[in-house]
C-alpha cells in the first residue's frame, strides 16, 4: 500500500497549477472536538525538561559561530536527542518561521508547479526512517581556521541521527509531472543566506525525504522548521533545510556552495565538484577525549557509533593494541541503513598506556580506511594532510584515541 | 561478544560487599583534557528548543493530577519525544535526584550485596532498545472519576515508546550472586512515595533492564532520572522509577500496588493478582478525536501505533466501514519488538459518515480483539463495561473513530 504500489499520481484534489497562490487558512479544531485540558498542579510540566544536574551540551564550532557540535562523548544508543543535533547552516542563524506563512515551491521542468503548505505537505502518504546527517567537514584533520581538536565533540560533532519523517521528494515530483530531460533540481532555503544546492534528479528520485517530523515532534529551527531536505547518506551540504523551493532542472546550477565551499581541490591544481555519498565511518564514543577518563585499571566496555552513506553497517572491528590486532564488537540490532549504528566491545584495560580504534565495513564490503590507506586514494602525502590548509573534507579513516596511564584519553591520529 | 558470550561474572574489580556504603566521588576531567568551549554568537543555543510555534503538549489525567497524557494526536514515527513521554508515578511529583548522591542497593538472597554509584553503573555492559511504555489503565474505557475521554490523548495517552539504554538486570544479578531459592524480587523507588513492586525473577533475568539513558540522554526527571526499571512489554507499574532498591527474594511482597491498585476484580467477587504482560494492540493516530479534523472528501493517509507486550507486531489491518471489511496497512521497518509500530493506509474520504478503526496481530499470532469478544474472555457484559466504575484495566480492544460529515472525528468505542 505504499505510494509505488498503490500507482496513485494525484493525492490533492485541488493540487497542480491551480494550487499556485492559494491561501490556505489555519486549522480550526471541529465543533465538539475540544476538550478544555484539567487545570495541573504547580509544577506539572506540559513539556518535560532534562534535570538540573545534566549539563552536556552543543558547543560553537569557533568563537561567535552560529555552528555547534553534538557531544558525542555523552552519546547512547542510535538517537541523538533533537536539542543536541549538530548546527552547520551556511553562516547564519535559523530563521523564526511561522509554518503557517511557509510554503514549499515547486518548479522548473513540471507539469504542474505547486505551492504547498505545511498541512497540505501532511495530506501526502509519509515515511519515517532513521538517517545520520554528516557534514562533509566532519573529522577533517586540518580545519585549523576552527578549532584544535582535542576533544570528540570536535572532532566528531558534525555528525547526529534522528528519526525523520516526512513525504519522499519522489511523491512531490510524480505529483508535479517531472517533463522529459529534467536531470537535476535546485533546493532552496528560506534562511537569510537562501543556500541552494544542486542535486541529481536520480537521487530525488530514489530517497530523498522532504521531513517535517524529527524524532517524534516538528522538526526542530537549528534543523529546518518547519521543512528540510534528508538527503540520505550524502554530504550534509546537500540537506537543504528551511526548505521553500524545488527547481527541477536540466543541468547543476554550480551555486556558491558547488564552486566555492564544498570542492576537494585535487594535487593538479583542479577541483573535483559534487561529491555526493559518505564512506563507511565509525569512531569511539567511549574512551574519548573530552568524555569521562578511565579510573584504573579493569573492565571497560568500549562503545561508538559506526555509519555508512549507501549501506547498512555490516560489522565494525576494535583495536586495543594501536591497530595490530582487531576483533568483532557486537552491534546494536536491529540495524537501520544510513544510520549510526551502536557498538560495544568488552575490554579489560591492565593500565598501561595504548592505543584504541575502530574500523567499519558496510554490507557493500567498503572498509573504512587507515589514515595511510586513505592518503593514498586521495594520492596526498600525510605530511601534505598535517600541513595543507586546503579543505580535507569527507575525511573517513579510523580515528585513533591514546589512552595514558593516567587514564586521559587524547587524539593521536598524528602522533 | 555480549554478556552472556562473554561468561564474565564480576564487572567490577572492587565489586561485592566491599561495596556496600563507598563512596565514590565526582568525575574530574583528566590534565590536558579540558577544552574550553569557544564564545558563542549571541542566540546560539547550546541546548536546542522547539520553535515557539510548536503548541502540542502534555495535560493532566485530571484536575490538579501531576499524571500527564502524550498527545497521539500529534505523534509521527514511533520515537515519543522524551519531553512528551506520559508521566505516571503513584500520585508524586518527580523528585529532584542528584545523581552523584544516587545509589541502587541490590541484597536480599545474593552473595555478594552491592550498593552502585551511576557512574559504577555504567561500568557494566550497556544494551539500548527501543520499547514502549504503557500503564495498565490506557484506553479504559470506564475510568469516569478520571476524564471524558473525548480525545485519543485521553483514551490512548498512557503509552509512548524511547530508545532505553541501561544494564540489563540479569547482569547486574549475576555480579551479585543469585542465592538458590530466590523467584522474586522486589523494586522499590526513590519517591515520596515508595512506590515498590514484586516482579518475577524470571522476568529479571531475562530482558529487564536498568535504564539511565532515553532517546540518547539521560532519563528525564518524569521518567525516572537517573535510573529506572524497563520492563519489557509488562504493565507500567512494574517499571519501577527513580530506582534504588531491589531485593531478592523467595515470594511476592503483596505490596500496595499488587493488592489494591492494579488487581482486576472478577464477576464472582475474587480479584485476578499479578497481571503481567500486556496484549496486542493498536490505535489510529490520524484521523482521531483532537486531532486535525478532514478538510472534505478526498485522499487522506490513516496512521497509527501498534504494540504487543511480548512480541513484535507481525500485521495491522486497518476497517474504514465500521469493521466490515478490513484490508492490510503498511508497516514502518525494520520494526522493533515489544515497540510502538507506525503504520499507514491510504484512503479516499467520499465525505460520507463512517467509522475507522485498527487491528493488531503479532508475531505469537495473538490478534487485538473487539469489544465484543475483549468482554467474552473476561466474561462479562457489555452493558457492565458501559456502567461499572470498577476498575478494567489492560484493556486492549479495537478502538473505533467515528468521522462526520463536516469533518470531525469523535470517540465511537460506544455507539
Amino acid at each position: 500500500m505504499n505510494s509505488k504500489q498503490s500507482g496513485r499520481r494525484r493525492f490533492l484534489k485541488k493540487g497542480g497549477a491551480a494550487l499556485v497562490g492559494m491561501a490556505v487558512g489555519g486549522i480550526r479544531p471541529a465543533r465538539g472536538q475540544t476538550t478544555e485540558p484539567p487545570i495541573p498542579p504547580e509544577g506539572f510540566r506540559p513539556v518535560g525538561e532534562r534535570s538540573r544536574f545534566v549539563k552536556t551540551a552543543r558547543i560553537p564550532v569557533r568563537p561567535r559561530s552560529p555552528h555547534s557540535f553534538t557531544p558525542q562523548q555523552d552519546s547512547v544508543g542510535i538517537i541523538t536527542p533533537a536539542a543536541l543535533h549538530f548546527m552547520a547552516s551556511h553562516g547564519h542563524i535559523p530563521p523564526d518561521i511561522d509554518p503557517q506563512e511557509h510554503r514549499l515551491l515547486i518548479h522548473g521542468l513540471v507539469d504542474r508547479p505547486m505551492i504547498l503548505t505545511l498541512e497540505e505537505m501532511k495530506r501526502f502518504p509519509s515515511v519515517s526512517r532513521i538517517h545520520f546527517v554528516e557534514c562533509a567537514g566532519n573529522s577533517s584533520p586540518n580545519d585549523r581556521s576552527r578549532w584544535v581538536a582535542e576533544t570528540i565533540q570536535q572532532t566528531h560533532g558534525f555528525t547526529s541521527c534522528s528519526e525523520w519523517t516526512g513525504v519522499l521528494l519522489s511523491v512531490l515530483l510524480k505529483e508535479a509531472g517531472v517533463q522529459s530531460g529534467a536531470s537535476w533540481l535546485l533546493a532552496e532555503g528560506a534562511e537569510e543566506g537562501k543556500h541552494t544546492k544542486s542535486i541529481p534528479l536520480e537521487k530525488a528520485m530514489d530517497d530523498v525525504l522532504v521531513a517535517y517530523g524529527q524524532n517524534g515532534e516538528p522538526v526542530r529551527p537549528e534543523q529546518g522548521f518547519p521543512l528540510r531536505l534528508v538527503v540520505a547518506g550524502w554530504e550534509g551540504v546537500n540537506n537543504v533545510k528551511w526548505l521553500r523551493r524545488i527547481k527541477v532542472t536540466d543541468q547543476p546550477y554550480m551555486t556558491k556552495s558547488e564552486s566555492s565551499g564544498y570542492t576537494s581541490l585535487r594535487l593538479d591544481g583542479k577541483a573535483r565538484w559534487f561529491n555526493f555519498e559518505l564512506g563507511p565511518k565509525s569512531v569511539l564514543t567511549f574512551p574519548a577525549p573530552g568524555g569521562r577518563p578511565l579510573s584504573g585499571r579493569g573492565f571497560y566496555e568500549i562503545t561508538g557509533l559506526a555509519w555508512s552513506g549507501g549501506a547498512a553497517v555490516r560489522r565494525v572491528e576494535v583495536s586495543t593494541d594501536g591497530g595490530r590486532t582487531w576483533k568483532d564488537a557486537q552491534l546494536q540490532e536491529p540495524i537501520h541503513r544510513i544510520a549510526h549504528t551502536r557498538f560495544r566491545f568488552n575490554w579489560n584495560w591492565d593500565g598501561e598506556e595504548t592505543v584504541l580504534q575502530s574500523r567499519c565495513t558496510d554490507d557493500r564490503g567498503q572498509v573504512q580506511p587507515t589514515l595511510a590507506e586513505f592518503c593514498k586514494v586521495l594520492g596526498i602525502s600525510l605530511d601534505y594532510i598535517k600541513t595543507t590548509t586546503n579543505n580535507v573534507s569527507r575525511f573517513n579513516a579510523t580515528y585513533p584515541w591514546r589512552v595514558s596511564r593516567d587514564g586521559s584519553v587524547h587524539n593521536a591520529l598524528f602522533s
